[in-house]
């Protein structure tokens, strides 16, 4: 057996989220399908972050033990194939590593990074259609700057997390939650060594109700503080975000 | 009859060009189908530029005349609904203007841009399917910036123009060829009143022959030079190409 270590990047609209369900495809079966194709076994796959249905990534990391050391090139190359052949085309590996058993996709991350793309304008959106989040009126971005920076730290974050979460503790350095304007678009980039479940996307429709100047940005302070769900705003759409990195 | 302007992107991946034809879905017959499911009545679409199949806009333009005076929003978001209730979710109208019967969008043009999106990886693309072009090897960015400055100015562009072009004369002013690089990306950026059939791409083609040193930067003065197709490189794909904005 040799452990590899694949980067790769998908369009979430098309799947169930990343994890195998019954019913529907998911970008995880997409990948072990074409796995044992290229190696004529099926073998399980360790994912860094079990994106939800609609929830895209431009690097979302896995690791998968096969049963031939082979170049990492090829391995890519071999699985890539299999995946344009059943028609999974907006999904590709686009790194390779062989790695030893000491590492794992998900115990050995220190680090996930998590990008939430929104799109201001009045018209609905076409070559973007389900890869943003399209937002028609005005959003107050200062407003929005303010209220993340209250988040940023170690704190308990009850009040922005999903009630399936099945996490032991809602405890969670945030280290990072940046609003960024490039032209038309606000890039909000976050980066934990984890997330709650729906965390992200509960940051991000808080603080676009606060951009929306439904509540104010001084308001985010009570919404950690009140450590529940129903504090904090709706969860956004799962459209707008990518999981864009892993550090290990 | 009230004439409007109507600015537009699609995703050309999914579609046989703009042009409405027999068997395939164009987008112009999409557009044309949710105008009249809009306005109850087969309405005529005049386009800025043709575009080819696979060939992406973020800024097509067309103009239309239609039964009734509305305001333009209105006349965006009814039109946008019915494309997207019919299945062409990745084609959307985005700005929309009431304008006199002197404007032509196919006339009136002074100026087309064009962008051809390359993204240099081993892998092939995966978000970005079908929506640039993948290129494996190296490639020399400055010998193909010594050779587009070489076609940029007033010329008889034949050796880059489809045997099928119809244009009477092969005379064009290139206004701009600019080779940008963004990160693993490079855009190809180029502007002139008018392009002949194919032009853009055939120009796109030869720069990537130079790139890849199969032919010199100082060639590109005999290619245009040879007046005929064949001393030119192949024609690039349309994936990787947009029309990115038309000036009136």
């Amino acid at each position: 057996m040799q452990r590899y270590k694949l980067t790769l990047e998908y369009d979430g609209a098309s799947y169930a989220g990343w994890q195998v369900q019954a019913d529907r495809m998911s970008v995880q079966q997409a990948l072990e399908d074409a796995i044992e194709k290229f190696c004529g076994e099926r073998r399980p796959t360790i994912t860094a972050g079990r994106t939800d249905s609609g929830v895209h990534a431009t690097a979302q990391v896995i690791h998968v033990d096969l049963p031939k050391n082979d170049d990492p090139f090829r391995v890519m190359q071999g699985i890539n194939f299999h995946l344009v052949i059943a028609g999974h085309k907006t999904v590709a590996i686009h790194r390779a590593q062989a790695v030893d058993e000491t590492f794992n996709a998900r115990f050995s991350a220190l680090r996930r990074y998590y990008r939430y793309r929104i799109i201001r304008r009045p018209a609905r959106l076409g070559l973007d259609a389900g890869r943003a989040l399209q937002v028609a009126g005005e959003l107050d971005v200062e407003a929005m700057k303010t209220a993340a920076a209250q988040l940023v730290g170690h704190h308990d974050f009850s009040s922005f997390r999903d009630s399936q979460c099945q996490a032991k503790s809602p405890m969670r350095t945030l280290e990072a939650l940046d609003i960024n304007i490039l032209g038309n678009e606000i890039h909000i980039e976050t980066q934990a060594r984890s997330f709650l479940h729906h965390q992200v996307r509960i940051m991000v429709g808080t603080l676009l109700k606060i951009g929306k100047e439904r509540i104010k940005a001084e308001d985010m302070a009570m919404i950690l503080a009140a450590k529940e769900r129903a504090a904090a705003g709706p969860t956004a759409p799962p459209e707008g975000l990518y999981l864009v990195g892993v550090e290990y």
